[in-house]
């Protein structure tokens, strides 16, 4: 039985105490939320080793890093590192997008490493292996995609990001309204390439009680994914957008009645007034299903630093109730990101999640903030690198200059707070 | 006269010209803009080397980068280097903070060389030199502190931050209210200090006669700190920081009265949903005058990344009506920034400036996001470096992986948009 199942039948599981725990909640408070389908946790049957993470209302806002090889960069170990900082640097889960090499291997090695929940894009081997067998990607069959999907799932995928809403109608809006940018999202493409050469209808719309057999074997969660999210600002909240994001609010539907856990992704680029607008949709019109945001990116021409336009889409996003950010490194729309950008990525998007949680009232949010403010005041350097969200660049800062006295450097002798704390302490004491 | 005074005689100066050229507005828009107050010019008569920038109401957001020796690190080289590095990256002010070393030299140096507008806090220098010559920082007497402002304006710095609201009443409210990290702001507590040792009001509301005369001689655009700019999140938006703001208010009148030009300063940490409220306040409290918030950061826990936190808040506050954003740098909170914090800090607070020019609809803002989405559809490498924040930064991590085709290396071979424009164009052939 999936988490789904179980949780309907009242059953409370060890992952529901794992999370329940984690967020200092009642567990049952997590099982009502998994039953209305408020809540997931991604936790394949075959992925045993994982952590388990929940996603969704009244929960911390999650952050996931993407990793996996291109085509034109292929070097596991590199891969492997960068799982590695993303897990370090406290990222809840991570998606291997691989596209370059032998990716069953270099799945499961992800796998098999992993400690935190795992997500891919089936799709993605499909695709890359039609063009090694027939020469063009659009030329894969139907039993093609849906055995890379089952592979994946075999395999121990806690989520799978599967673009069932690209429908013929969402392709004839787009192809009316116009954009500059199009479709940027790769499952996306390749499933509006393969239904324009075949004439067909998406097989992951028109199969989806196939996909829903799989995804219920192993309990893995659907990740409906946006295939027309916005590639920039100007395409943002058009007519195709909102007609996928429609399909996919039935889509939802249809899971939660066959006991499969599900979720839904959301934009992309954009801009700052548009983003509660989008996030208040999906919560309509998905049924409060949990959100997962790539971004969203306020700006477009910020490339090299888009972890920074991602982390303020991200905040306003979470805030308004997007529930899992998916991270931005500063190599995005450049280049494959390194294992340093992984890290940058996490903590742009982790300080986003908190400022969201923060807003949102998630337990224990502020309480860590004022803490860290206790401690500031009373210049602990050492109990603020510890409640700092990287103790070791606080530290590291805090002696990158000679300081003379307890202050730092910053001000020096003519810190306010020690100034401050002289003055009205004998203030105070002359009342 | 001041830019004021001409602009209330309808007069058109050069720098009102240079303004409006450079934000593609009607010269008329920026004349009323100074004559209502909801525009200002910093430009002291002694400091005509600098380009005119303004800062207010239908204009682009601006960016200060803060700069300044500490006792615990005197390097004036140091210093200019973070100037030239923050010109460089676009800033349009900055604002010498020095309090070590010679403070009359290194102030007259930066002003020399510097091609942007430069503030500074003139209570610092007079501070420092009571520690010196009394041995007491509150030692400092009236003309002593008005001696300080007088140098500053005379040398040419065109905007002054002078904490004239924090009023013994507001010192009571605060004793009343109480905080986590009370006052955070350095001249703030230097006048607190002074006005609890010597119980007297502060000479600087007091005396605000004298201080607006000091601006009109040389044009100097007040700005009205906020001594009571709360240091954490759970101090923000309390009765001391509001009632500061009430009085900011009343002085905004009488400066402008005055034929002075003014702006206001802004918070500081403050929670995400309290941000549009806090701006909301300030242009209604003070009768639309400019607004210079120093981030806001909206969680106190990212030591080392305050960079990025201030992004957020600094997006928001612009969309909801901020004018002028100061940098937070990577280092705050922890260390004097170096010379690399300074071009992050900038890049950051950048970022912020345009996300939020883009929500408020200023002129040019979406086009620049949409040329560059132009580009990135093409795969224009170099266009869409050109119209980048950071062209080199762009340059840099789109060449730091081998790509084998016109794709960047993230996706290589099966790049969405590419295999988009292959399939829509045959496509749209067919219809």
């Amino acid at each position: 039985m999936t988490q789904l199942e179980q949780a309907r039948q009242g059953i409370i599981t060890p992952r529901m105490q794992e999370v329940a725990c984690k967020e200092s909640l009642d567990v049952e408070y997590i099982r009502h939320g998994l039953e209305t389908g408020t809540i997931v946790i991604p936790a394949n049957m075959n992925h045993p080793h994982a952590e388990a993470r929940g996603v969704g209302k009244g929960l911390s806002t999650k952050v996931n890093a993407n990793i996996g090889t291109s085509s034109d960069f292929i070097d596991l170990d590199t891969e492997l590192n960068k799982l590695d900082i993303a897990i370090q640097s406290g990222a809840d889960a991570a998606m291997d997008l691989s596209t370059g090499g032998d990716l069953p291997h270099i799945r499961r090695t992800i796998l098999q490493r992993s400690t935190i929940p795992i997500g891919s894009v089936p799709i993605y081997q499909a695709g890359v292996q039609a063009l090694k067998n027939h020469d063009a990607v659009v030329k894969m069959t139907e039993d093609e995609l849906f055995d890379a999907i089952y592979d994946h799932c075999r395999d121990g995928i806690d989520f799978i990001t599967v673009h069932c809403g690209v429908t013929q109608r969402v392709i004839s809006l787009l192809k009316q309204q116009k954009r500059i940018t199009d479709i940027v999202s790769r499952g996306g493409a390749f499933l509006m390439g393969w239904m324009l050469y075949h004439l067909r209808e998406n097989p992951l719309y028109e199969h989806f009680d196939r996909l829903l057999d799989i995804a219920r074997e192993f309990d893995v969660t659907l990740s409906l994914g946006d295939g027309l999210r916005p590639g920039c600002g100007a395409d943002a909240t058009d007519r195709a957008q909102v007609e996928e994001l429609v399909t996919l609010g039935e889509l939802v539907q249809r899971s939660r009645e066959a006991g499969v856990q599900v979720m839904v992704e959301g934009p992309g680029h954009v801009p700052l007034k548009q983003i509660e607008a989008n996030i208040l949709m999906q919560k309509r019109l998905c049924q409060e299903a949990p959100f997962y945001v790539l971004g969203p990116l306020v700006t477009d021409i910020a490339a090299g630093y888009d972890h920074i336009t991602s982390a303020i889409g991200g905040a306003i996003a979470g805030a308004a109730g997007a529930d899992f950010l998916c991270y931005v490194t500063p190599s995005e729309h450049l280049s494959l990101p390194n294992v340093e950008d992984v890290k940058q990525g996490v903590m742009a998007s982790r300080i986003a999640a908190h400022a969201a949680d923060v807003a949102k009232g998630v337990a224990g949010a502020s309480e860590r903030d004022r803490k860290m403010s206790i401690a500031r005041k009373k210049l602990d350097w050492e109990t603020q690198a510890k409640l700092a969200l990287d103790p070791e660049k606080v530290r590291q800062v805090h002696e990158q200059h000679h300081t003379s006295g307890k202050a730092c450097s910053m001000c020096g002798d003519f810190c306010a707070m020690q100034l401050v704390s002289q003055h009205l302490d004998i203030d105070m004491h002359k009342c």
